[in-house]
C-alpha cells in the first residue's frame, strides 16, 4: 500500500498501481485597487489528478496521470521509463518536466507552499513533450539528465516549439543524517514559428486568482536560454533551500519581417535582448521532529512519525520564504514600453505556511503571502496618485488561502 | 467484489475500489409544434462515471468519481471525509450535492425514474465546493448536517456565489421490515457578484433533450432561500416517497445600480420577491419481491433476491410518479412579462417506468412520461390558436426512452 | 497479468482489469507547397487511453475506455456486452465500431501502420452509439454480426443521423497453423437533419498532420451506402491483408428544398450521385518469427517469442502497404466543381514500416510513406506551373514518422 494498492508479481517484472490526488484550494487575495471579479474570495480544485503507474518487463516503466480539475483533460506525467536494475541509465520518453530546477522537479504534493517558487510560473517551465537520457546513480549521490522536448501535450498541429535542457545533482550525505543538495540547470528554448514571442508573469503565490500584478505582456523573441542554480540542505527536522534564475531573451528587433504564415503572434518588438531573474530561500522546521523527504535530485515524501489513529497527532510543520522576480529590463532610453523598458515590475513574496499531514497521505496547507509589487502593468492603476515614475511605484496584495490534499 | 474488487489491508486502514458506471439512454420526445432540432428522437451518454474511492489510516476517506460523458470532464463526488469508527461525527470535504433533498441525494445509479424529481433540475440542486459536518447515527436512525459550499467546480476565478444548508433526516423502523423516512431540509443561496441572477427551468423528465417548456428566463437576484420537506416508506416490495421545495427569490427591484464589474448578468427586473414550488409523489413495486435499499437518510442499493445466471429473472419494478412544477409568480397587475408577470409557466409529469436489474450492477428502465405544461415560454407558439391569456395555454408532450446502465 | 492485473472471482463470474495505453507520434511531413504551419515536424500524443474491462456475474461484461490526449475526452470503446459461456450469441449495446472491416475493427494498438488504411478515416469510419447481435463462432471459424447505430457520441441533442451495418467473417485454418481471413461488410448511413452532407477527405498517412490533400467538401447529401471485402492470410511468419470498400452516395440535387431547420450544413449540391472508393494491399514479415495473432475476425495481439529482459531482442516486424483512395467523380460535363465534378483527388500511399516490440505490451513503430496525390483541392496550388487540368495534375508528399507505444 502506498495510499493504493500496489499489485505486483515480482518474477515476472509486472507492477501496478492505481494513482491519483486532490488538491482544494480556499481563500481571499486582497484587491490593491483594480478593476477585477477574479481577486478576492475563491475555491478552487487545484489539481484532480487520476491514473496509473507501474513496471513491465525488460526494465520498462509507465506514468499516466491525468488533472482532470478545470473541466478538461491536463496532463501531468505520461511517460514510459526504460532503466535497467542496477544500472544508472534512465531514459524516459513523454510528457515530463523539462528539467527546469529543484522546485519544478519535485512532485505539488510535496512543496512547502501553495505553489512552487514564482520563477516556475513566471518562466513557463511546464511538461513538455519529449525524450531525455539520464545518469542517476544507485547509490543517490548524483544525477545528470540531458533531454530534447517539443511543445507541451496540446492538439495542435503546428507545434515546431522546442528546448533542449541539462540538469545535474549533487547531494552528499553529511554529519548525521544530514544532506546536501548543489544542482546547476540549462535550458535553451525556441518559440514556435506562427507565434514567436514569450510572456513571463507570475501570480501573487496562490493560483486561486488568475490576476497577475507581475507581467511583460508578449515579447517578439526567437528563443531564450536560462541557466539556474540549486542548494539544499536537511539537518534533522530543519531544511533549507535556494534556487536561482537567469533567463536571457532572443529578441526580435523592431522591423524584423517574417515568410509566409509565420511571426511573433502579437509580440512587442523591443530594441535589444532583455534578461530577467528570480531567486527565493527558504527554511522549514517540522515541531513533531520529522525529515523532509529527498530523494533522486528532488524533495520527496516525508514519513509521518507519530500519524493520527495511531496516538499521534500527525507531522506539523512551518515554513517561511522569500521569493523574487524581476520582470523590468530597460532597453534603449525613452519612456516606459515597447521598444524602450519592459515594464513587467518586480514581485518580492514574503510567505509563511503552516502543514499539518495528519497521515503520510493526507495534508492540509495553510498560507500567508505578502506580494510586495513594484512597477508592472498594474502600478499606474494602482498607484494612481504617486508621484514616482510608473515603473517604481511600489504596493502590496496580501493573501491568505487553505489547502486540503488526499492521496491515493 | 462490489462491481469492481475492494481491495484492504483492514489492520491499516487502507481500502480502494475502483468505480465506475456508464447510462445510456435512448429515446423519443415529441415535438408539440416548436422549432427545434433537439426533439423527436436521440441516442446519449447520460453519464460515463469513472474513478476510485478508499480508506486511509486514522479513519479518513475519499471518493473522487469523474464524468466523462459529453466531451469534457464534469464532476460526481471529488470529497475528502473524515468518520470516526463508531462515532456519529462525519466530515466532508470537497465537491458533493448541498443537501438538497431526497433525490437529490440518492444516487443516479438508484433512481426510480430517468431523472431526477424535476425541483432538482428546476432549481438547481448541483454539487458544489464546500464542508460539511454531520451527526449520522451508526444505528441508521437519524441524520443532521450542515454544509457551505462555494459555487460548483468550474475552473473559474470569479466564483463568490455561495449557499449554507442543512438537512435532518429520521428513520424508524416499522412493523416488520417497514421503514418510514422524513426528512427537511433548507438552503440559503447567493449569487455570484458578476451575474447576479437565477434561471429556474426543468425538461419534459428525460435529458435525451435540451428543450424545456417551463423557464422562468434569467431572474436579476440577491440570492434565495429554498425549504424542503421529504417522506418516503419501505414496506416489503413497495416503497412510497414524496417530497415538496418553495423556493423565495430575493429579487432585485428595477432600477437597482451596481459597483464595477458587479451586475446582474442580463437578468430581468421584476416588481418584487417571487416565489416557486415544486412536489412530487411516486409509488414503486417489486414484482419479485426485492425491497428497496435505504441507508443513511437516502436511497441505496436493493439487492436482486434470484439474479440471471443463478436461475432467476433479476429483480422487476413498476414505479409511477406524479411531478408538480409551478414556475408563475405574478408581481405586479399588467401584461405577462418583466416586470409584472413570471411567465415560466407549470410544468406536470405523469410517468410509469419499468426498471429491470438482472444483477445487481446492471440495469434497464423503460420510461413513459407525459408532461402537461400551462403558460411557459413555448405556449404562445405551440398553441397559438387558443384564445386564452398566454399562461393559461394549455399542451402536453409524451416521451418514451429507455436506460442501459452497468456499474462497476 | 496482461499488462495489468486482471483480477478474478471467477466461481461469482466478477472480472475486473484496468486498461490504457498511451501513443507518442514524432515525425515530419513534407510541406509540396502550400501555405499551412500544420506540416513539417511535429509531436503528438495520438492515443493516451485510460479506462477499465471487466465481467460480471450473468455473462454481462463491460468496457469503459476513455481518450484524453487533446485536452477533452474522446472515447474508445464504452460498451456493455452479453454473452452466454459456451454460447456463439454476442449482444453489444454503447459506443463501438460499426462493423466497418478488418482494419477498423483491429485495435489501433496492433496495425501495421502509424494509422488504419486510408478508407477508415476517408469515409468516416468511427465508432458511434448503438448496439449489435452477432454469433460468434467457439472455434473462432466465423463471425456473423448485425448492428443499427446513431450518431457518435457527444453531447448534442440534434443526432438523428444513423447507420445499419452487417459484417461477417470466415477464417478457416489452413496448413500447419495458416490461417485464411474472408470478409464483407455493407453500411447504410443516414446524415443528420440539420446537416445533411458528407465530407470524404484523408490525411497523408500520419495524424502528425492535420491537412488533407485528398478532400471533397461537403456533399449534400441524405446517406449513403457502403459494401467492403476483406482478405488476409497468416503463414507463419507472414502475413497478408487487402480490403476494398466502394461508397455510394445518395446526394441531393440543386434546388432541393427542407423544411423548418433542417438543411445541408453548407454542403454542395451536385448533378447526381457520387461514388468513391479505396483499397489496400499489405504484407508483413517478422524477421524474429513471431506470428500475427488473430481472434474473433480481426487482428489480435502478437506474442513475443523472446522478449527483452529474458535474453532476448524482443519482435521485429517489417511491413509494406499499397493503399489507393479515389474521391473524385464527374456527375455531368462542365469544369472541376459544383455541381459538375467532385475534386477531392487520389491519393496513393507507399508505406514501409518497422515494428520493435521489446516486449508484448510495448511497440516502437518507424513509418515511412510517399503519398501520390493526383487532383485534390491543393492541385492548383501545389502544381500551379502544370497545364494539365487540375484534376490530373500530380504532386508527391513523403513523411516519415516514429511511434512509441507502451500498454498496460
Amino acid at each position: 500500500w502506498k495510499g493504493a494498492p500496489q499489485f505486483e508479481d515480482k518474477e515476472a517484472g509486472f507492477s501496478f498501481k492505481p494513482k491519483g490526488f486532490v488538491q482544494f484550494d480556499s481563500g481571499y487575495v486582497e484587491n490593491p485597487g483594480i478593476e477585477s471579479q477574479n481577486l478576492g474570495y475563491n475555491t478552487r480544485a487545484r489539481r484532480l489528478v487520476f491514473g496509473a503507474e507501474g513496471t513491465l518487463p525488460g526494465s520498462f516503466g509507465y506514468k499516466a496521470e491525468f488533472n482532470l480539475a478545470g473541466g478538461a483533460v491536463d496532463y501531468e506525467d505520461v511517460v514510459l521509463t526504460y532503466q535497467p536494475k542496477g544500472s544508472p541509465l534512465q531514459v524516459t520518453i513523454g510528457n515530463f518536466y523539462p528539467l527546469s530546477g529543484l522546485e519544478t522537479m519535485t512532485s505539488s504534493r510535496l512543496t512547502s507552499f501553495l505553489e512552487r517558487a514564482q520563477a516556475v510560473d513566471a518562466f513557463g517551465f511546464s511538461r513538455r513533450l519529449g525524450a531525455s537520457v539520464g545518469i542517476v546513480d544507485p547509490q543517490d549521490r548524483y544525477t545528470l539528465t540531458a533531454g530534447i522536448f517539443n511543445a507541451p501535450l496540446v492538439s495542435g498541429f503546428n507545434n515546431d516549439s522546442w528546448q533542449a535542457s541539462v540538469r545535474g545533482t549533487f547531494s552528499p550525505k553529511v554529519g548525521e543524517g544530514g544532506r546536501l543538495h548543489f544542482g546547476a540547470n540549462y535550458q535553451h528554448r525556441e518559440t514556435q514559428s506562427d507565434a514567436r514571442n514569450f510572456r513571463y508573469r507570475a501570480r501573487p503565490f496562490t493560483q486561486i486568482t488568475d490576476v497577475r500584478f507581475a507581467d511583460t505582456g508578449a515579447i517578439a523573441a526567437r528563443g531564450d536560454d536560462i541557466v539556474g542554480v540549486e542548494l539544499g540542505g536537511i539537518f534533522g527536522p530543519l531544511h533549507v533551500a535556494a534556487e536561482g534564475h537567469k533567463v536571457w531573451t532572443d529578441a526580435y528587433a523592431p522591423g524584423t519581417t517574417f515568410e509566409g504564415t509565420d511571426g511573433v503572434g502579437g509580440g512587442a518588438f523591443y530594441d535589444g535582448d532583455p534578461s530577467f531573474s528570480s531567486a527565493y530561500a527558504e527554511v522549514g522546521y517540522y515541531l513533531t521532529g520529522e525529515t523532509r523527504g529527498y530523494k533522486g535530485g528532488r524533495w520527496d515524501r516525508t514519513k509521518v512519525l507519530n500519524p493520527v489513529g495511531k496516538g499521534g497527532i500527525g507531522a506539523v510543520q512551518l515554513n517561511a520564504r522569500i521569493d523574487y522576480l524581476n520582470l523590468e529590463d530597460r532597453l534603449s532610453a525613452g519612456a516606459v514600453g515597447a521598444p524602450r523598458f519592459i515594464n513587467g515590475g518586480t514581485q518580492t513574496g514574503y510567505q509563511l505556511s503552516a502543514i499539518w499531514n495528519p497521515i503520510d497521505y493526507i495534508r492540509f496547507l495553510l498560507q500567508y503571502a505578502h506580494a510586495d509589487v513594484e512597477g508592472g502593468p498594474s502600478a499606474a492603476t494602482v498607484a494612481a496618485e504617486s508621484d514616482a515614475p510608473i515603473q517604481d511605484r511600489n504596493y502590496g496584495v496580501d493573501s491568505l488561502a487553505v489547502r486540503a490534499q488526499v492521496e491515493f
